[in-house]
C-alpha cells in the first residue's frame, strides 16, 4: 500500500536483512527499522513496532529465517519468538509452517506473500457488503499496517474505495494504544474519509443511524465464532446487535483456531494506560495522564452470537 | 469532603465572591478559583473548569446571585448561564428556582446546602446495594467533584467506606476528557481503593465476574427513565445487561425532566478528543495525538430498559 506516495509492504526483504515500518513512532514519524537478527525480531514483536496479527506471524517467520543464518537451532528461535506475545494465534501458525520448511527464506517470503494475496481476497469477498455511501465503524487497527499489505477489516474499504465508492470509516481511538490513529494515518495516506471517535462514541453513532457496518479483525478466533479481538470490540458488537446494524469480523484463515484451547488474555504494562503518545511543540512526546492504579487488559472475546459474519479468504460466511 | 486532608466543599463563599475548585487542573494540580463576576461564572461553566450536572446548577445560581450585585437584570443573568452547556437539566433547574427568589444569596447558598443534603441522602439509599468486597463500576466523574459535596454516584461508595466496608471502583478512564482520572484522585483523597481502566475494558471484566455492580450519575434522566450522561454509558449499561450486572443511575431530583422534551447531545470540540492533558517533566502539558478529522459527541441516552433501578434522595425505585 502507500506511504508518502510509495507502493510498499509492512515487511519487506532488502539484501541479508529485513526492513519493518516502524508502528511505535507511527502515525507521528515514518521510520523503517532494519531487522537482522533473532534479537531484534523478538524485541520488534514484544515492543509493537510490528503488530497486528497476520504481520506478527509473517515477522516472526523471518524471524526463524534469520535466526537459522545466525546459526540458532530451529528450536530456540521458535521458543524465543512464541513468547513474545501469547494472544495471536497466527504467531504459532508462522512458527508451525517454518518448522516444516526446508528453505526457510523462501517459506517466510511464500508466508509475507500468501498473506499480501489472502488479505486482497478479503477485500475482493467483503466488497458486496459495502455500498457508495457506506459508513463503517471498525475498532483499532486491521488494516494493511497489520498485515503484510492490504489489512483485513479495512481490505474491503480499500477494494470499495479503489472501485470508485464514497465509503465513510469511523475510527474507533482505540485507547490505551490508539491504534485507531494508525488507522486514521493509513486512510489518510489512501484519501479514504474517515473520522476519528472516543471508543465511547461508537454506540450513540449506532443509536443514531450514522453506523452501516462494522468490520473488526481479529487476533484468533476460535472454531465456535468467538472472536478474541483488541479490547472494546465486545463493547461495540452488544450495540451493534442493540441496533441491528451488521457486525463483520475479517478473519484469514491463519487467525482460525480450530482447537478448543482457551483464550489467553494479554495483560500488558499499566503505563500503557498512564503514558499517552502525540507531539508536543513538534517532537513525538509522552504525557502521563495518572498514577492511579491501573488493569488493561488488552483483548476481550466477543461471542460468536452477536457476529454477522466473517468474512474470509474464500467469501463471507456465518459459520467459521 | 478532604482535599488534601482538609475538609470542604467544590463550591464556598468566601467573603463578597464565591471560589471553586478548578477541575480543569486536576488531577494535576490542586488550584481555587475565585468567581467574582457573572462572566467568570459562565466562563468557568463553559470552558469546565466547573463540571458536574449538580455543581453547574449550583455554581449558575451563584452566578445569578453576582451577577445582581454587579447590577445584571436577572434575565441577562439566565440567558447568559442557560447558554453555557446544553445537556445539564441541573442548570435549568437553577435558574428557575433564581427566577423565583427574593433573596438572591440566600437561594444560591440553600441550593448549595440542599445539594450536599441531597447527595448525603443519595448515600443513605445506596448503601444497601453494597457488600463487603463490592467491586463497583463507574463512569466519568459523579462524584463529590460533580456536586457540591459527596457526589451522586460516589456517594454509596462513601457511605460504605466510611461504614468500613472494603469497596474497590474500577474507574472508567472516561476520553475524551478523562473525568476518570478526577474520579481516581477524588477517591484517592479518601483513602478508597480503586483501578482506573480503558473505558474498552469494562466489558471484559463483567465477562469474568470482576464487576458486581454499576454505578452512574446522570446530567438529565427523563420521566420515562431514559438517562443522558457521559458519552460510553450506553455501552457498559449494554455490557451489565448482557452479563447480568446491577447497572444503577444515582439520580438527584434535579436531574429529573418530566417533560418530553428530546435530549440535547452536545458536540463538543475536536480538541477535546485531538488533545491529551497529562504530566511532562514535572508540569502539566497536553500533546496533541491526532490531527485527523473528529467527531466528539459529549453524551449518549441508556434507554430505560437497560436500568436496574435508580438511586434518588428518597430510595432506590425502579421508576422514575
Amino acid at each position: 500500500m502507500r506511504v508518502d506516495g510509495r507502493w510498499r509492504r509492512t515487511i519487506e526483504r532488502e539484501g541479508d536483512h529485513v526492513v519493518v515500518l516502524d508502528q511505535a513512532a507511527l502515525p507521528f514519524e515514518v521510520r523503517w527499522l532494519a531487522l537482522r537478527t533473532l534479537d531484534d525480531v523478538a524485541r520488534a514483536i514484544r515492543d509493537m513496532h510490528v503488530r497486528g496479527a497476520p504481520l506478527i506471524g509473517a515477522a516472526a517467520a523471518w524471524g526463524v529465517a534469520l535466526a537459522l543464518r545466525e546459526g540458532h537451532s530451529l528450536e530456540h528461535a521458535c521458543a524465543v519468538l512464541a513468547a513474545t506475545r501469547p494472544t495471536a494465534v497466527n504467531l504459532k501458525w508462522a512458527l508451525d509452517r517454518m518448522h516444516g520448511a526446508r528453505d526457510a527464506e523462501g517459506e517466510a517470503q511464500r508466508i509475507c506473500d500468501e498473506d499480501a494475496a489472502g488479505c486482497q481476497a478479503i477485500g475482493k469477498a467483503g466488497l458486496p457488503l459495502l455500498r457508495d455511501g457506506t459508513n463503517v465503524l471498525t475498532h483499532c487497527n486491521a488494516g494493511w499496517l497489520a498485515t503484510v499489505d492490504w489489512g483485513t477489516a479495512l481490505a474491503p474499504i480499500y477494494a470499495a474505495h479503489e472501485a470508485g465508492m464514497r465509503v465513510h470509516v469511523w475510527v474507533d481511538e482505540t485507547r490505551p494504544r490508539n491504534q485507531g490513529l494508525l488507522t486514521a494515518w493509513e486512510l489518510a495516506q489512501h484519501g479514504v474519509p474517515h473520522t476519528v471517535i472516543a471508543d465511547n462514541a461508537g454506540g450513540h453513532l449506532m443509536q443514531h443511524g450514522k453506523v452501516d457496518l462494522c468490520i473488526v479483525g481479529t487476533d484468533r478466533t476460535r472454531g465456535n465464532g468467538d472472536v478474541a479481538n483488541k479490547i472494546g470490540t465486545y463493547l461495540k458488537a452488544l450495540a451493534a446487535k442493540d441496533n441491528h446494524v451488521p457486525f463483520y469480523v475479517a478473519v484469514p484463515a491463519s487467525s482460525i483456531d480450530r482447537t478448543d484451547a482457551p483464550f489467553a488474555i494479554e495483560e500488558r504494562s499499566a503505563d500503557e494506560v498512564r503514558l499517552v503518545a502525540g507531539m508536543l511543540d513538534g517532537r513525538p512526546a509522552r504525557v502521563r495522564i495518572t498514577d492511579a492504579p491501573v488493569a488493561n487488559p488488552a483483548f476481550d472475546v466477543t461471542p460468536a452470537r452477536l457476529v454477522t459474519g466473517y468474512i474470509t479468504e474464500t467469501g463471507v460466511v456465518t459459520q467459521v
